[in-house]
């Protein structure tokens, strides 16, 4: 199934320019959702993985069901102030300023097999926090798993040290 | 699986004599989580639902790996501003305010069998404000499916004429 002419695009959003990559019509039609969710965990399930960490919010939407698939536990990278227990932070930057992204202190044991999970790489901010996060913990990162890779943004090749996989790419805006 | 004893309580949050029910103890063990999604599916399996719609954010933790096993199609209500098509709006009471839910305008099709699903009933605004959404895209709403219900603030008894499951219950704060 050729997934990438199932993202929809959106002229100038959120900013004249930008052409987004919506990956809603990727979940709303039942055999798409099915078939991305398959391809994705494809990539990666012979690693023995223990847990998926999910980065808020579209994350969540493609880790959940590759937690239950790939039989794993489920964690979550949110922003300051949206986990209630006690958390370890890490800043990034943001077009407009920095931003502070926060994970349980226990919700990774030391040495867990650990897959990041998100829905695409721009400039790779939010990944390169998460991983802040998830190597304070200890956690053993086995890879990166996206749908889509924004090559042209710079965040992929940041993160050349990890085994990223990515289904779709584009070449420019 | 006592799923109850599972969930982790964290006293005074977000404020002053509540109670937090902190659902992401649930998701970290793979054999809890596994166990969580399975209890949730077997309530609305026999009812042939086309589409789930997840409420952000924790909705989607749960909602994608149900729509993965049930084999439905995944929409996602947001706030406003997150959505990057054209959007239908409701507006709903906060603790602190009002505050609005968005949906796609395309994303249910007139007759499609819907269930709602998120983590937690606690006063059901934003339950009804996303019933509000599905049914002025003429959704069929089968039925709304959370973790817990916090019967003493009032919400499920809002939602009585929807066929609402939940698979924990507390009495009080």
């Amino acid at each position: 199934m050729d997934l990438k002419s199932k993202i929809r695009q959106i002229p100038n959003w959120p900013i004249k320019g930008v052409n987004f990559k919506d990956i809603t019509t990727l979940l709303e039609d039942k055999l798409v959702f099915h078939e991305l969710i398959d391809q994705m965990c494809r990539q990666f399930e012979d690693k023995q993985i223990d847990k998926l960490v999910a980065i808020d919010a579209r994350g969540f939407l493609l880790a959940s069901a590759m937690a239950y698939k790939l039989g794993t536990g489920l964690c979550i990278v949110r922003k300051k102030g949206k986990l209630p227990c006690q958390t370890i932070k890490a800043s990034y930057q943001k077009e407009y300023g920095p931003d502070t992204l926060t994970l349980h202190h226990d919700t990774i044991k030391p040495g867990e097999k650990i897959l990041l999970v998100d829905d695409l790489i721009a400039t790779g901010g939010t990944l390169l926090a998460t991983i802040q996060l998830v190597e304070k913990l200890a956690g053993e990162i086995v890879g990166i798993n996206v749908i889509i890779d924004l090559p042209f943004l710079g965040g992929s090749r940041k993160l050349n040290k990890y085994d990223l996989k990515w289904l779709v790419s584009y070449d420019s805006e």
